[in-house]
């Protein structure tokens, strides 16, 4: 159940109703927006007698029963998707937006001509690690802090927003200092602490599907979020693990429609650590396209061949542009089937 | 290695080259195809010295050497798609295929609406199981034979070819009687002696990949059946196995690109077995058209409610022809990417 | 529901059973055994009424009523543990019961050795491949019946009882003119045809669990067996696919002690193919022996580096020797925990 | 290549040895032990050279070649398993140690219960969650600095040791107050902050699998810790997530044999985890002494019924204790296999 206070609620609205809620059992979970206070309502309680009551109090909006075990970021709270404004583009709405950029922030060079190739071809947010997760302690650990820098520098210079992973509750409040959208990658998807500090950082977040999560648990983790204060969660499919190796990691590609149906937040695919595998990109990003998600996250690299990491899955900027060309009817095709362009057509 | 004769080669000239193949510690494999005769060199020796030998005697028309461990049915082999000719429709050409049916051939009455609606919509191929392999013994195990003839009976009412499961090389002839394609299903992917027996079936066949099973080893098996003497084989992504509950397999997806890499053999896409939830399928079988399959197999049923087997992943005809209209779009995008189309258009 | 009749129904007091079981909405799946008739009813109806109204006919010993899906082999329907009896030994009783032998019947030489060196550590059963299931089809695919008469040949000299594949239905007779025990591979545990076939062989059935098959669908195998016919199976679990390459399978190790929960068919180990890797075997066997395993299969190879067929994972004889010695203060506190030996310490 | 100084090495002779690796190439990554340098060179560089040169060092004790990417971790760099000393208790050494207790901490009440159950039946370490990482942000997330407070008090009454979670760098300073082991759960294991502050907490790390982390990449993980100054980590294989979902997970107990080939570090299993299911966690835990774990960590509750988390594989006081009777001769076979027992014997 998520009781929808009236707006303006006062301070002791707000506490009669959780009080009353709390009689019949339950835990609350509230979520103050600026105008409106949402209440979560968790736990094992008389269900029935509990919506009736709260239904009846004066200052009371709207209640709406959840049966999901994910409450806030369910279809069932909320139908339309969840726009999310970054840096002048809308996420989840008629816009299909592309990030792209390469795995990590390795020179202002590097980052600069990929900010610069990718703007060109039509992305809408720059990708880049400044802090990166890496199985061998041996190996490169980004930039951090001078990596930050650099993709500001590259935002102020082609007008790209900036997508960059945190990794540590600790780092938020830096990363939110420099990033438009803070990035979780799929090893700290059940990071809680860290998603627990995700709710007062004031920037979207990009949530990766961990590598062995369910649907459900992408969900559960996104409700972290948005329950400890931000509702602007993207979610990410980025390939799970499975007993096939001719792909870095298998796309399960069907999540995305799964998703759209269980919430209302955006989708976002990123098709290259789904494949490993440059020459599949193109043609994973067009399924992406064709099924409903509501954006793309794609590494690109000015010279893949001398990329510190992850050289094998990125594009060069030629082909970055090639592929974005021939998504464009794919695109065409994507905007009928939204709900804003069903909704004007009617 | 593969050894392509000259065309109408003499037994004695193939001999020629089969004994000079094995001097150098090779066996090999011979296809036996109307005009010329394909001798697959397997096994470990000399391969320079034995592929001089050879491209030097007059009766060869070419050698190629190829590394897979799968031979006829590599890229290497050959470049382009084998078309695949069934009752006046091409796999695997200009044309996207879609072959569609219920789980189960359950009465007259209802494959008959099915083929009819299905054929109205738009598939080419009936789908529609006469034996049916089934995890527990007491489930419906398919009309058998009774359940082949009202296929047949579907196609002389509609023109549809037929697509049905053969189950054990006993039953290849008799189905191979009734059927215009022969499916193997998941669970007998790697049953190599069915796989044996339909290298002279005479019929097209339809390989499933099994749930547990990697892009290699569908290779390995497409293999068993072309060099067993059926070139005509076309693969189909249904779905694997993994952790993920929230659809009944998981779409390995990123599987058809990667087989367009590796293989000439057409590739179909199964967005119900895939997904095993009918509202899925139509936003998966986008995504199989823009990611590059060669067709769709699709269940569909006249009353999905009552369905014997499959219920939940089934499509009714309205559905079925919604998605069809659909997916027309993509279709022609798709049309543009075929090398055909290019290589018309230069 | 499972029927026991008693002992010497006629034909006509059968037929009235089934008949009154048929009211009720039930089909029925009769096993007719030596003395008895066992009645497996199967399906959708009214439980109680029909429990109680076949509990009240005369010819009717006992009525168990079953809710697993599989009825013949769970423990529901019989609580002591299913014992086997080949050529002496009992295996699912008193008796830790090892296999062991190549991969591949080679030559005379290779198993007459193996056989001899089994025999002498200890081993009751000779395993060994005539028909094999390879990947490739350009794999060596085994001596089919020459090598059945090798195995025999070895049976005579040594006195151990045999274990091999048999991948068709159309070889079950054969194979088991030779054979003591048929082998059912991972691949061929859902060949459906074959799993019938294995009904009226006369022969105890070793079924292995197929690569990525659950313990519930290993158990619908077994019934599909038991159901058509023969009780005698036995279960093997060899190892699943999962993301993990540094074993060859993935052990379930505890799939053993939740199938001695479920049925009362034996279970048996095979660590060879589990781990795929000779050096983890030793100690994965005293694991399976601890657990509760009621046997292992080994794959032991007079000269493992000189196998055509998984020689990573063979011990040679003195490895399995000293394995075997290794074992033995655990199998004897294994016989502490068996049911009899409790039983008779009471 | 790991460098070994030689005791008492002063800053000038450690700085030259570096520099002279760092000539040809190589990082260098240093642990300062309190009697002795080691250095770990990682990259790319000229090793056959590098090695001479540095051997010729009059400052180095000892250069060892390790080729594994883990490098202090690895077997090639120590043989000898690490023995690790907790309140009087050896882990890695001739005792097999049993960590026992409640999945979280919940009540004074209950965590006293359960350490003086536990204590009484053999445990060594008490395990009992003061910060818990739940999927849904709404479920019981721990009793926190409270929490450790009991286990303390626990442990003065019981004189049993503490290992507890962390789930935080920022928490890592506190826990390492209370607790004498750090555990770093699952879903932590590939959370790097975390890994690299736990290098100087001075107390032993436990290092639990992630659901879906190969070995490879336990070893890595491991390796952050040591790298970063704690040699003390004991790993723990407590279930990967596979297809199957008879078990809570899939125990992967064949990686234990796995581990002890590739590290010296020692290996823990956890039948609690890795089964979900209570009856099946004495079996389990037998096959672990028998294939050669270090010990055990067991979730054991008082009253498992009314346990917040994880009650349903959590074992009440008397089976925990008849658990641990039923080990005792398995322990004796297992105390006849360590390098100890079997040096003491030559």
């Amino acid at each position: 159940m998520v009781i929808s206070m009236k707006r303006h609620a006062t301070r002791q609205e707000i506490d009669e109703v959780t009080d009353q809620v709390k009689r019949f059992g339950y835990k609350v979970h509230s979520i103050e927006g600026e105008e409106r206070v949402v209440i979560g309502v968790v736990g094992v309680g008389d269900v029935t007698a509990c919506l009736e009551s709260v239904e009846a109090m004066p200052q009371v909006e709207a209640v709406t029963r959840i049966t999901a075990p994910y409450k806030f970021v369910s279809k069932e709270f909320r139908k339309e998707k969840t726009r999310i404004r970054v840096n002048g583009t809308e996420i989840g709405g008629n816009e299909f937006v592309v990030m792209a950029g390469p795995c990590s922030v390795e020179s202002e060079e590097q980052i600069l001509r990929a900010a610069e190739g990718v703007a060109k071809a039509g992305a809408k947010l720059l990708r880049g690690g400044a802090f990166k997760p890496r199985t061998s302690p041996y190996d490169f650990q980004g930039m951090e802090e001078e990596g930050l820098k650099l993709l500001q520098k590259a935002k102020k210079q082609t007008g790209l927003a900036i997508v960059t992973e945190v990794m540590s509750d600790r780092d938020v409040d830096l990363v939110a200092h420099y990033a438009d959208v803070l990035q979780i990658g799929a090893r700290n998807m059940q990071n809680f602490v860290l998603l627990k500090a995700l709710g007062k950082c004031g920037r979207p977040i990009l949530l990766k599907r961990g590598l062995s999560s369910t649907v459900k648990e992408l969900l559960m983790s996104a409700e972290y979020i948005v329950a400890h204060g931000n509702p602007e969660v993207m979610l990410c499919e980025r390939g799970i693990r499975t007993f096939e190796t001719i792909t870095r990691n298998t796309c399960d590609i069907a999540a995305i429609p799964a998703l759209n149906e269980l919430t209302h937040l955006p989708v976002i695919l990123d098709p290259s650590h789904a494949t490993g595998k440059r020459s599949l990109v193109p043609a994973l990003a067009r399924a992406g396209v064709a099924i409903g998600a509501d954006g793309l996250i794609v590494e690109v690299h000015p010279a893949p061949e001398k990329a510190i990491s992850d050289g094998a899955q990125s594009l060069d900027l030629g082909q970055f542009e090639k592929m974005m060309n021939e998504l464009k009817p794919y695109v065409e095709l994507w905007k009928d089937t939204r709900p804003q362009a069903v909704a004007a057509a009617n």
